[in-house]
């Protein structure tokens, strides 16, 4: 069950200048930074407020570390912008395998590694009305990588 | 100051099909619906969460009633997608000015009414990393027209 937007994933060509527009403008901090090999990103999560089911909603700041990545080559088509959103649920495997018996398809056989030790999987653009859609799944507290 | 995700505002082609999108592949449930015609479309709102600033983080679906409309145009040029990011604040009007203040275009001299009463006004997106923007006061909950 899907039970808060967990994120906005946003595209952008230099990390460090995105992150300080969020800072300057609006305030928000870096709560967060890693590079996430496989995915091909250097990002930074910035967190805007707690959620009612014990979690949190984040922007996302993603900028590729490889022009093949996927968000590479979407930023190559499409320029800076929102690349994803994604749902937060206390089961991703569950869910994805609900989502996936609907006839949506589900990126990856297995979930894989997010921000933060998360365990995520993206369903396809194509079946989501146009919206690429990650499912995540919050590491517990104690095994989150900060 | 912006103390929540408000909603992601998703363009489509049809809101009868993608809000049957969104209940049968989620669960979400539409709370809303409205026609804005000022802007131009036909939107339906869906509750993700709350937000521990005492608001809602919502899915926002759009469909233009106009080709000539912003998500209109939006929508021949890009498809279905995402098309706007909003943040709740408690005041629109001190925020909006604060950005205007640091060099972002606010799209309009003063807030307008957007979903449910509230009062919304957009950053442009070429001053915000290719995110379109919008900043949102809540209405006073006696006052959200339902």
């Amino acid at each position: 069950m899907l039970t808060r937007i967990d994120h906005i994933g946003i595209a952008c060509l230099d990390l460090d200048r995105t992150v300080e527009f969020y800072r300057a403008t609006y305030g928000f901090e870096v709560c967060h930074t890693e590079v996430n090999e496989e995915q091909g990103v250097r990002e930074a999560m910035l967190r805007v407020n707690g959620t009612d089911d014990g979690g949190s909603s984040y922007l996302q700041l993603l900028e590729p570390i490889r022009q093949d990545s996927p968000v590479g080559k979407w930023l190559a088509k499409n320029g800076e912008g929102v690349h994803h959103i994604a749902f937060g649920t206390a089961d991703v495997d569950a869910d994805a395998e609900a989502v996936r018996g609907k006839g949506v398809r589900v990126l990856y056989d297995e979930p894989r590694t997010g921000s933060m030790g998360s365990r995520i999987t993206f369903l396809h653009p194509k079946d989501c009305h146009g919206v690429l859609t990650e499912l995540v799944t919050s590491a517990p507290p104690a095994e989150r990588e900060h």
